[in-house]
């Protein structure tokens, strides 16, 4: 029993929403003829990352139902990248950097908010989440979901582990000159952890933004099963839990550790 | 101001203390005219790490003389890995893998006891180091020592990052197929905390045990300063706290934790 996942790496359009969703129904398609059951797409995939902007202008009206129906529509899951926009009492706007998992029902099972917000943009743009993942389950697997700088603690992707997770899925915005996390950490994170790891990033250039593609999806054993560096790329690869489990007998890291010394 | 390290991969003599003792003082001398301050050598290096005879039998009386008048005569101070023999009033040994840092003076300024063993030989063979380690300064640099396995566990060298260590100094034994560990996790342990991971392998075969070499210094950048893979070689890099000083700046992951979300 294993779940087929597809990761999308593209160039996104900043601030034109309609596109983003084509490009979305377009890729959902081709999944779909390749038995994907979830597609993951980069952060902020919706709006693009690096937006003229700013995110209080794309609430979820503008494109949740819209998204929901695609994957009705397809029969396929998502994990979508996207700014959360939440209205307080007084109006005022709160905005998350999150990714909304949606059912092939089109029902949403989770939203995350990125906890570790990257340097003083995001955190001049977005308020970090307040609560650590959990991990949800989804035919079978447990996925936890962090987005971006979250994967690059080792503590956020110890702590989905040590709750059984078989897969870290990763909606990220990597720029230059990062090439390091995508190329070097992600299988580090995968390997400590035994667990698969799918790192989904943007390519092409945002408003003067370079991204360094160089998406992947890690196995338990630190194999980049399936990578790419740049351009338009759909990668799919089957995740098996009964991997996560020998992975994790023959690297016992996990039952291994000494947490009263740390 | 900056210290410059050695680290020695090297074929040993399993239960030939003497000839161990030898190949130390012949590459102590080829360190220091290099202008070497202090030589790393690998886990369990005095005696060979896959010996025939137990630990017990090494008591430190057959070496760390040796190796102290050594570092006097060639003015090196030296991270010395070797079975640590503790006698209890009833006679019986307990035993630490254990690695011993010797200041040029002959010194021992510190003693690290492998706080995680691998596998169930170790578990047969040693008592697990009970205290997690200190960094010890060494001209100007705080040095955080851990044996092998131990730098596999991302929250150990978190733990030393965050008293602010320059160096990770780290003897291995490490066999096939263990590559993974060498090539791509000791970079990210580097980047991931800004600091320089110094990993000494051994080479060859031991008693059916083959290393897969691959030793390296490691920059806080992640940058594989100096490695090689099968062979004897004596690996030298100058370690700079302002390189790690200037990481921490550009990658501020040690302010940007959140733990109370982990």
């Amino acid at each position: 029993m294993s779940v087929r996942i597809g990761c999308l790496q593209v160039e996104t359009r900043p601030d034109d929403v309609d596109a983003n969703l084509a490009t979305l129904r377009d890729m959902m398609k081709a999944a779909a003829k390749q038995g994907v059951e979830l597609l993951i797409v980069p952060e902020m995939f919706v709006t693009g990352y690096n937006t003229e902007r700013r995110p209080e202008n794309y609430p979820q009206s503008l494109w949740l139902d819209v998204a929901r129906d695609i994957c009705r529509e397809e029969g396929v899951a998502l994990v979508a990248g996207a700014p959360e926009v939440v209205r307080g009492d007084d109006g005022r706007a709160e905005v998350f950097n999150s990714a909304f998992l949606i059912d092939s029902t089109g029902e949403v099972l989770s939203v995350y908010r990125k906890t570790h917000l990257f340097g003083d943009e995001e955190k001049a743009l977005f308020s970090p989440g307040e609560v650590a993942g959990n991990p949800v389950m989804f035919r079978g697997i447990s996925i936890g979901i962090l987005i971006c700088y979250d994967v690059e603690f080792p503590e956020n992707v110890r702590r989905y582990a040590m709750q059984g997770v078989d897969l870290i899925a990763v909606p990220t915005a990597q720029m230059v000159p990062f090439e390091f996390v995508a190329e070097t950490m992600i299988p580090t994170r995968a390997w400590e952890n035994q667990c698969y790891v799918a790192y989904v990033n943007h390519d092409g250039v945002e408003r003067g933004l370079r991204y360094v593609g160089r998406s992947s999806i890690c196995g338990p054993n630190g194999d980049r099963i399936v990578t790419c560096v740049h351009g338009t790329h759909l990668l799919v690869a089957d995740i098996d839990p009964l991997v996560v489990v020998d992975g994790r007998r023959k690297n016992p890291y996990l039952l291994d550790r000494r947490p009263e010394l740390y």
